[in-house]
């Protein structure tokens, strides 16, 4: 096993062939690749998350208040104002990326022996955080429209009789939000298993008018948790900071397997301070929505070998669309062209994140070259 | 299973009668308990923190560089300058807190079917990894004087055929630094298995003169991973910055486990701000070896019951000693006075990180007062 390059060390089998997750991290003009927020935070941002971490650093040789109870309290502050919901702090989580809060999730309630289910195609991640914790990972479909059959996912449930059922709404990489019914039928098969269904929101700040958010549901079903994540809508995707909305015996059990003050204590003031200006930050969410239906718009009137492009709908800031022949051509012919999008979902899509205009205009620009020399 | 406070939730059966892991915060005046560096960071660390994070904070939009080559060439830069030892920053790999760090090797190394060893006493966290890694988690035993025979290591190496191997040094909670000698019989007997050994040096920067790191070792030994942390020498438990040093090998292992843009643009901005200020920094920390070396030697005057204290050897921030015939009354008698240390270790010992001289004397009159009580 041994070679001069490889020491024999006792890396786990399954990981054997496995490479790092991530997108590729090109330094290009236009950067559409991984649903960040275009706009970099304000000078006022800046200030005050400089003012709040040189206090916090006053005192950095102290360990961090491990339960960040006062971070907790301004996320329920937060969600309250977003979507009316009024939680205590105590049903309140957080953690390095929504990723360490799907990590606690799956170590609290999945595991080996254990199965997690979501319907794909889904975020990519989550088979890895089921690797990572010998979770079981069951894939059922969404439709043809990226929704999810209910019936169809009860079935599921029922025949595999999941810990944990993951269900992102809106969903990367399709943009779709799921309806309430739907979930409220998931909820409550997952209430005779009994599974933890988790609702990935991270980009729910971005979803239309008249979309509601799981946050409603919090009431009536003490086994749903609701990630969300400052990285999208507060444009603080380099903070790493995501939080969890559920009953608080829901949190106390993740509070068991999170790693003992796992949230730094510049992490905690930086996040309070990006929350003090969550008004100006969501203003630019209003743009960034509008800035995506005109996306959509855009691109359903755009046509390749004769037939027009299926755009999904989208309550996110992406937008995924297809079907290509050939998406790998469109992609590198797009990066030849400054703009990176990602290539991902069902085979002949791409996704694209929604930019600032001059971005969007340099996509649109660059695709519509790109799908006019495959025309020729 | 259900009652009215507790929904029926699928936590795992072994973590149903746990509880959170962490030393009460307690508000008092003198706070010896949990190791942190007594001294606040200067406010000319605590000016470029903020200088740095605000830097940072520009494109705070953005995700984080996933794999922290700057960090990781500061952090190389600075174990040539403590120990003489010169890395590749590939070599290098850093984490939210060393406990992070163990999760990746635990991750990596570790899991179902696979067993860790260490040697007890030592840190209480490990078994924790073990178990939320579902590793098999066995302790052999330390010596009288808490160093370890390193043919019982050896022979216990070779009986349970462990993937990982802990060994803590200085070891927490006695302050004992291990012979590179035993260090060197564990990974001569962990390559034949083979194992990861791990040498947590949390405290290495106190180690006394003439102490040697295993860092050291590193180029012989491919399976070796030396872990440290910015939390004590550097003053910045606050910040979560744990790190490890070992072949690129392990290092990328550690890639494919590790969440992606597991560390913030922000902590990333901060260590870095931290390190530009080693010299100063360090400097405390000579004050408080010599302030460690003091309160050793002022601590064996001290006796209780007629006998001398007995005190362990120390290369760390912290003193464990003993024997005492009720540890908790001479533990309260001692935060009845205002001073917080911890009730951890053997029984009948207790441990006393070193504090300013302050500190340290208000934690001398108040054990004099507590043991005064006790003799009357």
């Amino acid at each position: 096993m041994t070679t001069p390059d490889a020491p024999a060390l006792p890396l786990r089998p399954e990981l054997a062939d496995e490479v790092p997750y991530g997108a590729p991290q090109l330094d290009v003009p236009v950067r559409l690749n991984v649903n960040e927020n275009p706009y970099p935070p304000s000078d006022e941002v800046v200030a005050t998350v400089a003012e709040r971490v040189a206090q916090a650093a006053h005192t950095l040789n102290r360990y961090p208040d491990r339960d960040f109870a006062d971070l907790r309290a301004d996320l329920a502050d937060y969600l309250a104002v977003e979507s009316g919901v009024r939680l205590d702090p105590t049903q309140v989580w957080a953690a390095n990326g929504s990723n360490e809060i799907m990590l606690h999730l799956l170590q609290a309630f999945g595991g080996p022996g254990r199965t997690a289910v979501s319907f794909a195609p889904t975020y990519s991640m989550y088979p890895e955080y089921a690797r990572d914790t010998h979770t079981r990972w069951v894939t059922g479909r969404r439709a043809e429209d990226f929704t999810i059959d209910p019936d169809a996912a009860v079935a599921l449930i029922e025949a595999e009789q999941p810990s944990v059922v993951l269900l992102a709404s809106p969903n990367n990489p399709t943009g779709t939000a799921l309806d309430p019914g739907t979930i409220e039928a998931v909820l409550d098969a997952a209430t005779r298993v009994p599974a933890v269904v988790v609702v990935d929101e991270a980009y729910a700040e971005f979803r239309r008018e008249g979309t509601p958010s799981a946050l409603a549901l919090l009431d009536r079903y003490p086994h749903l948790a609701v990630t969300r994540t400052m990285s999208k809508a507060f444009a603080a995707a380099g903070l790493r900071l995501g939080y969890l909305a559920a009953s608080s015996a829901l949190v106390d059990a993740l509070r068991v397997v999170r790693l003992p003050y796992h949230l730094s204590a510049v992490t905690q003031a930086a996040a309070r301070a990006a929350l003090e200006h969550r008004e100006s930050l969501l203003a630019q969410v209003a743009d960034l929505r509008a800035g995506r239906d005109e996306l959509v718009a855009w691109l359903r009137q755009q046509h390749v070998g004769g037939r027009p492009l299926q755009v999904a709908e989208s309550d996110a800031n992406f937008v995924l669309f297809g079907v290509l022949d050939d998406r790998h051509a469109v992609w590198q012919g797009l990066l030849d062209r400054g703009v990176l999008i990602r290539e991902t979902g069902p085979d002949g899509w791409l996704r694209v994140s929604v930019g600032t205009p001059g971005e969007t205009q340099a996509f649109k620009d660059a695709l519509t070259a790109v799908i006019g020399e495959k025309e020729q």
